[in-house]
């Protein structure tokens, strides 16, 4: 009985499983091959695979399954109840809201999209403004239709970081601004130079390609399950277990930014690739939360890949690579001006010490427009006000300021908070990983990453959705989610390199 | 009243094509950039997208709406009349296979698909044969749901031609196959020496990339609408109208196979490139059927791309790219090159007199298989005699014979006439062209394909299935398709080129 139901859920999990992978696949191409006429045509194809799997996803035969299964949930072993509580969790939150409300969503916020294009290119926010009010004004009826104890701000939250809120947000954010803010004023005064004259200059590609792949590779990502290509901004997509692809960018002018995209896409896809063959093309196969998912992504390119061990294994590398270019420079070189701290406008392009302060600024922000507090119309004044007090600089223009991200004209508000909640989780699995494999460092010093990453495959990857957000954290590091080991790597860290 | 009607059933073609688009993506993908592992959950993502394509297409909803539409047709302007009828042409077809038995033919012809790889690999039928015995009994049972008149594979042949029946491809086939042996003959019994020395070696393949993309440039092929990627076997995917790719191939020892193959290709896209704007997402932004889209290949391929005065343009370009390895060669040479007749084992190699030869036999094998007067235990002893009654040759082994083509695997029963046609078809419709623009051959020797295209463009191209394929080439070239036209154009050529 059970079995036979058990077997239906398992067909119809497939056959979304399937319909999401295409629409990964459609996404995937839009960024890397697609021709440039096809491009209004895919937002169609992207919306109706989008209402199909909508449509399957809420379909009542499914829902009557899983309640029937629920019920019974005392006879399924430990995973087969994972399976039909996640699920049910996603169908509930699905059925909330009307397909009518999920299409004018994705309509508004495709032409939102475009009109932020333009919007940036002219550094115009006016331009955008008009359609961000109805962002807004969407997002806030979903926080309506999904329900919420408190905050609005909740509701939306949650499809990005399960369990948070936006009063625990607040808690964790107001304690970590002033004591980066100070660590950075610390910083700041030490007098620096300029950027090191080997760092200018315009750098071969088909060299920095082979050394991105190769580090894809020594990391342990599978490229029989997986590819690199190129696009404008790099992304993960996963299209089934045995698909996880990465992209990569390569600036002419910039020396390290593929590496540090293929470090931080191929922890990403580390974990996409690591979720267990038994969950294939079911609800299991996923992170709990996209804070977990970007803490894999920032342990690879932060903690490992801005770390001096790595350096001294890839600096040889590097410069037989660009024998003249790099004549002279040693891994001690590279990794202090890849850990070089300075307030600047841009997130994409912020250090380690100043990224999560960008962060605080965008979830002051969404959160006052949700819960009313601020209108769309004062979010120039309020994002440069904000930037003073925490970066102490002056915005410029909007397409510097307010402009800068895409999300919010995605209608993805509630998504910033997971960038910041990624480097905290990320720092105190670190710590857990330093203590339990104390010989960590020596292994990255030879290009040995796999005590690391079994960690990771033990500890986070193999959960899938079994596991909160919290519970890994927790059972890995032994500590509930906090601050403080984030606050100790980056002091540890930049103490040194800084002289504090 | 109607036009609330037209919208909706608009609406609803509109998402079936763009599950179409995505099965189509699914499938380019899997040629070109697929990694290998992605295999098997590739398939079950098309087998679920097929599955969602076929359910939209049996809605009853739509089958409702077409039928009041078609009942008050008198309504509707001539263009809508014709989209209502073709639909529901399609509708009726598909709502007569059940669901069930889609799937299992999926299953079946996806487990003979890899059966056919290991045999002829190891050229063992005995291996493919159980598999085959199958395909044979579902496409069998297929024309039984499907129904026909006079024979079964009336029924089967209509997937791809639609209009045509086994009595009338037996009629032309019984006709063309001994004026063709007889051609072959003649130009056996000329004395021909081997392969000319220039033509041997090894070919870089930037050049050749560069050259196939400049002749696709040439005929017209809309780059900003498309792409050309590599493959193993060379393709044509259409993604709509926007987006119509084609790949290639380049064996680093044959010097014209990337370049035939982009002609090839070429031709199909220009096609699907060519339909009508206000066709976009509906039935009507396709060819009528198989044999005409391969009419279009073959014209570019054969009639333009294996002529002396595209050589005469193109020579000097190749000579270039070439310098050292074709010093002396002329544009005489080349078109010689490409054109020696010699029967031979394979299909995809053979030369145009004897190609439709080698679709004879596999004709005859088919049809015996489906009307029941042969057994699939005998196709290797049939195959064998047909090669040798209509090439003279003897095969020596079933790799090289019945199990070279992948046609059958799929369960594609049908399928093969269709290539035949489409030179028949080229033939016919290039003998029009030259009517109507006598000064064809000065255009092309200066690679100016306008005319040529434009004629497609009006003739053909802009109809999309508003025409059958009979109505196309009577209209086009003012008779009834025969095989005249074809002979009339090969004797001409071959009779010039071997001296007859």
């Amino acid at each position: 009985m059970s079995h036979e139901k058990l077997r239906d859920l398992r067909c119809r999990l497939g056959e979304i499983a399937d319909v999401s992978a295409a629409i990964s696949l459609l996404r995937w191409d839009q960024e890397t091959y697609m021709p440039p006429k096809a491009a209004s045509g895919r937002g169609q194809q992207l919306a109706t695979l989008s209402a199909i799997g909508h449509r399957l996803l809420t379909a009542p035969e499914l829902g009557r399954i899983l309640h029937e299964l629920n019920d019974s949930s005392d006879q399924l072993d430990a995973d087969d109840a994972k399976l039909v509580s996640e699920t049910l969790y996603d169908v509930t939150r699905a059925a909330k809201l009307p397909e009518s409300f999920v299409k004018e969503f994705e309509e508004t916020s495709s032409q939102a999209y475009e009109a932020w294009v333009t919007a940036r290119k002219e550094s115009q926010f006016a331009v955008f403004q008009p359609h961000l009010e109805k962002i807004v004004g969407l997002v806030r009826q979903k926080a309506d239709y999904l329900g919420y104890a408190d905050s609005p701000y909740d509701a939306l939250v949650e499809d990005f970081e399960r369990g948070m809120t936006a009063s625990e947000l607040h808690r964790l954010f107001t304690e970590l601004a002033p004591r980066l803010s100070a660590l950075v004023a610390r910083i700041v005064a030490k007098p620096e130079g300029d950027d090191p004259e080997w760092l200018k200059g315009n750098w071969e590609e088909s060299a920095r390609w082979d050394m991105s792949v190769r580090v894809l590779r020594d990391m342990g990502y599978n490229f029989a399950a997986g590819r690199q290509d190129r696009s404008v901004h790099p992304f993960t997509m996963e299209m089934g277990l045995e698909d996880v692809r990465v992209t990569t960018r390569l600036s002419p002018d910039r020396l390290f930014d593929g590496l540090t995209a293929s470090l931080h896409e191929g922890g990403h896809a580390l974990y996409d690739q690591g979720f267990q063959e038994k969950d294939r093309r079911t609800t299991l196969a996923a992170g709990p939360s996209l804070g977990i998912h970007e803490s894999q992504s920032r342990l690879w390119e932060n903690m490992i890949g801005r770390s001096l061990p790595f350096w001294n294994y890839y600096t040889p590398m590097l410069r037989e690579h660009f024998p003249s270019q790099l004549a002279g420079v040693e891994a001690e070189d590279v990794y202090r001006a890849l850990n070089r701290v300075h307030p600047s406008l841009i997130r994409v392009e912020a250090d380690e010490c100043t990224y999560n302060l960008h962060i605080i600024v965008r979830f002051e922000i969404e959160r006052a427009l949700i819960e009313g507090q601020a209108k769309v119309s004062e979010i120039p004044e309020f994002w440069n006000a904000k930037i003073t007090e925490y970066l102490g600089l002056a915005v410029p223009d909007d397409a510097r300021g307010c402009l800068q991200d895409i999300h919010w004209s995605h209608g993805a508000v509630g998504y910033f908070p997971t960038y910041a909640l990624g480097n905290l989780y990320a720092a105190q699995l670190f710590e857990a990983i330093l203590r339990d494999i104390p010989d960590l460092w020596s292994h990255v010093e030879h290009g040995d990453f796999r005590p690391l990453l079994s960690w990771l495959r033990t500890h986070i990857h193999q959960y899938g959705r079994r596991k909160t957000a919290g519970e890994l954290v927790r059972d890995a590091s032994g500590q509930t989610p906090s601050n403080e080991p984030f606050l100790t790597y980056l002091t540890g860290k930049y103490g040194e390199l800084y002289g504090l």
